[in-house]
This record gives C-alpha cells, structure tokens and sequence, in this order.
C-alpha cells in the first residue's frame, strides 16, 4: 500500500477465522460460507466495513501511514461471523406461563387453556396490566441474554396488546429499546413489527368482524410510523385468509412491509397469501404444500423456521431440506415466546436445525445470518461480512467454526462487536 | 426451640423453592418430588444435612441460642435443587473430531472414518500422544463447565488410551480432577471408571482375543485401586457378549462395581448382561427388548439414557416412557466425550429428555439427580436433599422450577453450591 493516511474508526485484527457468506465471493474460499484465516475488517467513519483482509496486511498499512484515531480491537484468535439476525419474536410481555407449559404436556388441549382464560390471554392481560417501566425492564432484561448468545439484530411484534392503547405502548417500548443502555459496542438493533392480527381479544368474542375493523381502520393508520412490519397470525384459530388479507393489503398501502404466520397448525393459506401479497417472509410452514413452496420462491418469500416451537409443542419439525430443495431462501429465527418457544439463543435453533430438520452447519449459519437479514430485507445493511455492510459481529469462544452445532448445549459466543 | 448451641458448619438460608426428592416425605408434599417454599437447610460439622425447615425457624433458632462459626449463605430467594449428577462421561482425552461430526452428516459411515483412521482413532491417538498436564488442564477446563451448569458428581470412564501405559495415566488423571482447584463450595466429585474395553486398539488387529487377556490379566489387577467401576461397551463392534462377560466377572472379583454400554447401536445383549453380573446400571438401551427391561428390573440396574447421542447423531430417540413404564429408575446422563455427545450441560440432556423421550420434568429431574446418584451407588450420600446426604446443591438462577424445561437454551445456574 501507498503512504496514506487510514480512513477508519475501527480495524479488529488477529481474528483467527472470519466465516461469512459474501455475495462477492474470495479468492480462494469455496462452499457456501466463505472461511478466511488469520483476517482482518476495517471500518471507515460511517460505521460501514471498508475493507477485509489478512491480519498481517494491517501491519503493513499501519507502518506506511500516518495514524489517526484508529480504534484496534484484537480478536484474540477467535472465530468471528455475522451477528445472528433473529427475525422473528414476541420479546415484549409480562406475565409466566410455564405452569401452562406443563399443562399442555399433561393432556390439556390449548383450546381447553384458553377457556380457562390461559394461554394467550394470560399473556394479554398481564401485559395489559403491567406498567410500562416493567414492560421495558423485562424486555432489557431480555435483551442482555439475546445480546449474550450472539444476536446483533432482533425484530420484535406487538401482538400481547389486543387493543389500540395496548398495542401502542407496547410498539412505543420496542422503539425505545432501540435506545435503551448498553455498551456501544453491544448495541442490538430492533426492528419492530405490529401483530395486532395475533387473536381476537375476548371483548370481541363473536364480533370478530368488529376486531378486524378496528386493525385495520384504527391501528394500522396509527402505527405506520411506529412499526416497520405488518404481520398477521393466519391459522384456524386466529385469523382467515380473508380476514388476513384484508390487514395485510392494507398495511401495504400504508408503507408497511409484510409478514405472515403461515401453515403452523394446519394448512392456511397463509403462505400462498404471503406469496401473492409479495410478503417479505412467511413463517413457520409446517403445513405448507409443494404448491404454496412454489408460490413463494417465484415471488421470492423468505422461509422462516422456527424450530422452538417443535421443540417445545413436540411436534414434528419441518423438514429444512425439503425447502432448500424448493430453492427458497431458508431463515432461522427464536420465535421467542412465553407460550411456544421460549428461548433467547439462535445457538439452540441452529442447534435443532441441524439435528432434526436436515440443515448442514453452513445451511444453518446462513439461515441465521443473511437469510435472517433477508426476512427483515435488511440484506444490504447486515447478516453478512461484506464491504459496505455494518460492521455487526458475534466474537466465538472457539478456534474453528467447525464446532458450532458439534459442541452443543453451551454458550459458544464471547461476545457481539458492533462498530 | 429451647436455648441451646447450633451445632453446625453453614446455614443456606432464604431458599425460594426446595426441590428434591425425599425418601421421607415432607407432611403436605406431594408428587414425585418434594418442593418446599421459604426453605433453609443446615449442615453440621461434618458437612451432612442436618435440618430442612422454614426459613423463619432460623431466626428463632439463631435468637434462642449461642451462636458459633455458622457460615450463614444466602440463597437470594432462588430455586435450589440438588446439583446434577451426571453418570456416564468419558471427559479426559485429547484431540477435536468436529471435522468428522460434518463428515458423518455429510454420509460417512463411522466404519469408513476408522478405516480413514479417524474415529475413536483420533482421540486415541491424540491422548496417548499428549502430556499428562495437557490432559489434565483440557480437562479442568471442561470440568468448570460441567460446574458452571450445575453438575456437582460427575463419573468419568477411561477408553481412550488403550494400552496399559495410558489408561493408567488416564485414571491417575481422572483422580487427580478430584483435587483440581476450585473454590472448595464448587467442588465437583469425581467418579473414576476403566473402560479399557471401549475399542480394541489397532496394534491388536486381527489378535482381539490377546486385547482381552491384557485387559482382564494386567489391566484390571492393576487398576482396583484407581477405578470405583468397570464398564464395558457390549457392541457388535466393540466387545461380545462372552468377551464382556469375561472383563465384567474379573472386575466384579476384584472389587469393582460394574457399569455396560448396552443395546445402543443393536440389540447386543448388553442388558441382560447388566441384569445377570448385578450391574448398577446399562446406559443407552436404544435396543433393549422388553425382557431385557424386566431382567433389568428384577436385577436392580439401573437404565441410563443419553439423549446427547441421539441428539448428534440424529438417531431416533429411546422412550423414557417405555423405561419407566416397565418399572425401572431411569437416569440421565450427558455421555460427554468427543464423537457422539460432546455437551458438558445436563440442563439440555433434561431438555431432551423432556422434549423428544416423553419425560415429565419431574421424572427429568429425579433421573438427573437421585437417579444419577443410583446409577453410581451413590444414592445415600447425594442426588436428593435430606437428613444424613451430603449438602452438594444447585443454585438457579428462577424462581419456579416449573420454568426448568419451559426456559430453554440458556444457562439457568447460578452456581453450584457444596458445604
Ligand atoms: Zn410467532
Ligand atoms: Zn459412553
């Protein structure tokens, strides 16, 4: 390299393997993951990867420059790879329903919980009751743990509110955590989605119809500036097709993007209408068709999978090979929920995927990474190590990359780096 | 209490919930396990529990009497149960397989990876090969794991050095783990067990039968004082029925107790070798029949699952149903070692158990504590909280076992706590 001075806020050297797709693929790498040993990233002022490389090509370029502020981050060795990008949860609630957790594994039906005034609404009232510092505390709370097993970037839905105020303040606390406190360094982005069509709060009970017109005539148009995402739970026992289109149709035309829970419990039409309503994801698909696959890979729908709730309602898990073989484009996400899938740590998802749902490491990794950015359309910003991209990192507490999905039940992150 | 001296050694008190199983019921409890709120537990001076009451009682014990050095340890309200006791590890050895665990998914048979010299042959090369120290410290390393996750016993087996030479060495370390630093409240027990007869080590192919001969003429004379049990993998690949039978009747003469790798990739007889020897216990049983379960009943042995292998090799899980259905105590245990279950957390083995083997968290937790202890003939002096047992705890980070289970992925150990 010339003489120059560097243009940079931050180089994190001596990372021992950076493991990454890249669209642009290195010299070298093969496979879908792209491995570069002994590397290193440079970040410029904007905050963006400028520049990646070998380790020793850092000390090159710092002896023929002149310093600025330069901010050197050793790695220690360490395997880096992107932030995890969890694209899916339901991070903000109160209340605890692991009583129910035992319930159900004892023989009550979900059905049966709900007329008990569980399930669900355990969740809604709680929350609706609970104060908003509470709220919030919680959900740091939460977050501290996602932020500890690796994830850089989490979309969260509303969903527990169930009505206009409710579901406002509930929006409003995942907009504020956006800034809640962390060390900078440790900064989880928040992208929050309204989930208002999560079920038909019981003041509407036989007036379903009248729930509906309050999504769409009064919350939608009151939380577009609020929330990224539209998501709606279509499912025999939340929303229909028709109900959810008319939602989805609508937050479309006021800006926001879309999602839908999909063929969960059975088959919904949920992702032929993801697909037909060009949504950025669809999510779950348990009982999605060859045909519904289809519908989403020519309109390019990410597919969400959420192994937790397999885990946790010990129903068969999707087969992850079967849509890789549609050529979808396959994500990974918590699902992170006190009813179905409690659980902060994408290591665990990646965990399942590989053991029950056919995923290779690399098919995994990607999952959690680049195709998560993808189901929050979010691909050019993170999700992988790329010039341009933010530099959002999860630091590994192993030598090679190998071990991730090998060496299980442990936490494996030491920590996130966002630059 | 009338005035008198507490004669004890340490006080835990504020316990939000004791669970435990008890021998002898605590009056108003009921199920499998014992849960007592606002509890406090009392050690005497030779570290047994001497007391289990109310927490409120101490105040009054500690107002009407004299007090000496009582080293009163606040519990902060959490859950504490009794630490794990994992049975079956084979923790000490040298060398990374995690190229090989992505070969094996990727369709290598494990037949073709030994051919390769990969395999057992891996870790049986790099720890005959690697230094006492080295061993010790990868060791130590994975025992503050295995601490960190809530595991105060743990057994670990010989087998990878497979010859005279290493296997003593193996057990010398093994029980020197047993006086590894650690703060003396984090102390975990170690049990030593010979497995000699886990591979017949190349430089006897072709001439198996000499293999047995020096296991049962040198080893296991040489070995009565280093190891509490001798076990055995009675596999179609490994060691017959007759070889194991051989190996297992020597031990028992020489003073160890006998434990069997049975049944795990075919129904090789294991178990009702178990059955017949008075084994303490057959762990994996994947294949056991149900004569084999009733010999095992009738016999005493305890049956050990060890859902970390069905797990990474992506085999069909054993029912735990079907083992307690026949009567028999069921334990959990981690299999810890480098090929087929390479996870130190007995949380995720609960896990496991609970989400794919039909477990209740109550039948987890017992088969994970006191029957762990069965599983080593340890069942008097620890796995439960009682009168008489040693005080060897753990301290959860929740404050409703129920959320065992129903929290997943994550770490929910505070620390252990041994008095
Ligand atoms: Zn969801
Ligand atoms: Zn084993």
């Amino acid at each position: 390299m010339e003489q120059q001075q560097i243009q940079a806020r931050a180089i994190v050297r001596n990372i021992g393997q950076l493991v990454s797709v890249a669209q642009a693929p290195i010299a070298g790498a093969s496979g879908l993951l792209q491995v570069l040993s002994n590397a290193a990233i440079m970040v410029d002022n904007d905050g963006n990867i400028s520049w990646i490389g070998a380790d020793q090509e850092v000390d090159e370029m710092l002896a023929c420059s002149e310093q600025g502020h330069v901010n050197i981050v050793d790695a220690y060795g360490c395997v880096v790879t992107p932030g995890f990008v969890d694209s899916h949860t339901h991070l903000v609630f109160a209340g605890d329903r692991a009583e129910e957790f035992h319930l159900r594994r004892e023989g009550t039906s979900y059905g049966e919980l709900l007329r008990q005034g569980r399930g669900i609404l355990t969740t809604m009232n709680a929350t609706r009751h609970a104060s908003s510092e509470m709220l919030l505390d919680l959900a740091m709370e939460r977050l501290a743990s996602v932020r500890a097993h690796g994830t850089t970037t989490v979309e969260i839905k509303t969903g527990y509110g169930l009505n206009l105020e409710a579901e406002e303040r509930c929006l409003r606390i995942i907009n504020d955590l956006n800034c809640s406190p962390s060390l900078p360094h440790e900064h989880v982005r928040i992208i929050p989605t309204f989930l208002g069509a999560h079920s038909v709060p019981p003041e509407y009970h036989g007036r379903r119809a009248a729930y509906v017109d309050l999504v769409v005539e009064e919350m939608l148009p009151a939380f577009a500036e609020l929330a990224r995402f539209c998501d709606v739970y279509c499912e025999r026992e939340a929303f229909s097709v028709a109900e959810s289109h008319r939602i989805l149709t609508r937050a479309k035309e006021l800006g926001y993007q879309l999602k839908v829970h999909a063929d969960q419990l059975s088959p919904s039409g949920g992702s032929q209408l993801a697909a037909e309503l060009g949504a950025v994801s669809a999510d779950h698909l348990d009982y999605a068709s060859d045909t519904d696959l289809e519908a989403m890979r020519e309109a390019g729908v990410v597919a969400t999978l959420l192994p937790g709730c397999s885990y946790t309602l010990r129903s068969p898990y999707p087969s992850a090979r079967r849509l890789l073989d549609h050529g979808l484009k396959v994500a990974l996400a918590s699902d992170f929920n006190p009813g179905t899938s409690y659980s902060e740590n994408m290591q665990m998802m990646l965990g399942l995927a590989m053991s029950a749902m056919g995923m290779s490491l690399d098919e995994a990794l990607s999952a959690a990474t680049i195709n998560g950015a993808r189901a929050l359309a979010l691909q050019d910003e993170t999700g992988s190590i790329e010039i341009g991209k933010r530099c959002e990192l999860a630091l590994w507490s192993i030598r090679d990359y190998h071990e991730i999905g090998y060496h299980f039940g442990t936490n494996l992150i030491q920590s996130i780096l966002v630059l």
